[in-house]
């Protein structure tokens, strides 16, 4: 028995290759007292990755050559010496990207298969859910009655920020990268408008959907997105920074927007990371899971089958080409038919 | 008896220049039934004044062509038909570049020349240094133990800044144009240190003077000081945003820094407006007052002659030729010997 692992072999230059990564077969692990072993289900792909990828100072350590690439996974588990967690178990943790895990279980989190599909602990009501959470409602102080505009609005973040909005009362107006992504921010998940990115009067588009101003711009990816919404900022504004992804694979980096805006309006841009606010877990589940449940806020999977997929999968996540939340099935779900 | 004023002639384009003022002797103000007419002593004269010189939406109405160039003042009351103000009385006000004003006293504070120098009303216990005040402790956060950086370290705002940061137990390093205005800042004013922005090696030196990093960076000037410390924030920065100076005459506007440290290091940049905040202005004379009466809190005056040279000296400041608080006496100040 193996355990397939793609490790990473080489730091990109700017946009990654499939070359950075390595396909390795390594032995299965074996179990110890007190471990865990378990089989991966579902591997989350996250633009995150790729900042993990580079060999430079930042909030977390790199991801070293020669190591498994780091990641969100949901598994089942297949043996367990640990007297939390018996076989059969669904669990989330950090396995990575790779077929096989055993560990003590720090980190694990035992999930209830029959509250919400389990691969949705990686996406809407996971760290991408908790990050909209965090980000649209402590950090950025939506309010009702405010304008909310979300950039990658159809991605794993931005479509729960755009419909926690409204669920808050806020008109939210999405941005993405496609007609077929804006018509589904609006027409599937309610969105007030959706604008495209690549429209060259993204502006003048913008404003329009934004009659009144902007109050909140929760910031995903930077670039001209955030340059439009500089213009359009409202006294007191708020931008939530959450990711800047379309910066990721740039070298060397480029400018960012002229701040005159941030002082005539007094705004302002705040980075978070949602690893800092773990502790509103339980308060974001309280109130986000049921309407998960109900169907007041909906999400979107895009699930490519195996792990041989990871890499062609996350480079073209980071060119804007999934279609709601990025997993990858590395073994099958016995909880779906 | 005459009036003379400085009048908007024409709106620059780029930087200032004397034929955009004009100098006009109108007749002086009549008084009438509830009104105060004043002489002007002093004018202050501030960054702020040049987005008054656009015709652009901003979170002041423009100056109109024509109109008495806006400013604060201190003025010596001639006379009064009202009954709180009475002649020889000394009050702050928003007269403008002018000599004479005649109105309701809306808006006039009494000054006691016994509490400080009257011309401290337009500097360090004025709206500069609740500028400071505000920025430094109510936007900055600033804290006991911490690196605060402020640019502009000389003028106005930036002196009290640096100032009130050691007062509070904060390291202190200013960002200043000249050898001299460095000088001054750790001689006479205490700062830990200070760095030249024309210094090719800005980054570094800043760098030399932050062994632990910016936690707060009171930002005046923008461009590549900002650009520099944006390279040495802190996990949790705050960078209030006071002022961008160095752009004030700059069309197309520059672009920004990118703001990839904001997120690693969950920082943020605040605009922030002094007129939102005069509420502290009780607070801040109770704290501040006291360290300028005992030269704790040390300021310096850069006072030019004649109400004709405020056009010229405003120039300069926007080139950062002026070293201290810019005024101009428009009249004698018969506090002064």
């Amino acid at each position: 028995m193996t355990n397939r692992q793609i490790r990473l072999q080489r730091r990109p230059s700017g946009a990654p290759t499939p070359d950075d990564f390595a396909i390795v077969d390594s032995p299965a692990p074996t179990i110890e007292d007190g471990h865990v072993l378990r089989r991966t289900i579902y591997l989350s792909l996250d633009p995150y990755m790729r900042g993990r990828m580079n060999d430079a100072r930042s909030y977390a350590k790199p991801v070293a050559l020669g190591d498994v690439m780091v990641g969100g996974t949901v598994s089942e588990v297949v043996e367990s010496r640990h007297p939390s967690f018996k076989a059969g178990d669904f669990v989330v943790g950090m396995d990575g990207w790779q077929q096989w895990a055993s560990s003590a279980p720090t980190g694990l989190q035992r999930l209830d298969p029959t509250v919400a599909p389990i691969s949705t602990a990686l996406g809407v009501l996971g760290m991408p859910g908790l990050t909209a959470y965090v980000g649209l409602l402590d950090i950025g102080l939506a309010k009702s009655g405010e304008t909310v505009v979300v950039s990658a609005a159809s991605g794993a973040v931005g479509a729960v920020v755009g419909q926690l909005a409204r669920l808050k009362g806020c008109r939210a107006v999405g941005v993405a990268g496609s007609k077929d992504k804006c018509d589904y921010v609006t027409r599937d998940l309610g969105f007030d408008a959706a604008v495209s990115h690549r429209d060259p009067a993204l502006r003048a588009a913008l404003s329009a959907a934004c009659p009144d101003g902007v109050d909140v711009y929760f910031e995903n990816v930077g670039g001209v997105v955030l340059e439009a919404v500089m213009g359009l900022l409202n006294r007191g504004a708020r931008i939530p920074l959450c990711g800047l992804v379309s910066q990721y694979n740039v070298r060397p980096l480029p400018p960012g927007p002229n701040l005159i805006p941030l002082l005539t309006n007094r705004a302002r841009i705040q980075g978070f990371l949602v690893m800092d606010h773990f502790d509103r877990y339980d308060a974001f589940m309280r109130e986000v899971a049921p309407w998960v449940r109900s169907g007041e806020l909906r999400y979107r999977e895009d699930i490519v089958e195996g792990l041989d997929a990871a890499p062609q999968a996350f480079i073209g996540m980071l060119e804007g080409k999934n279609f709601g939340k990025l997993l990858v099935r590395i073994s099958p779900d016995p909880t779906r038919q």
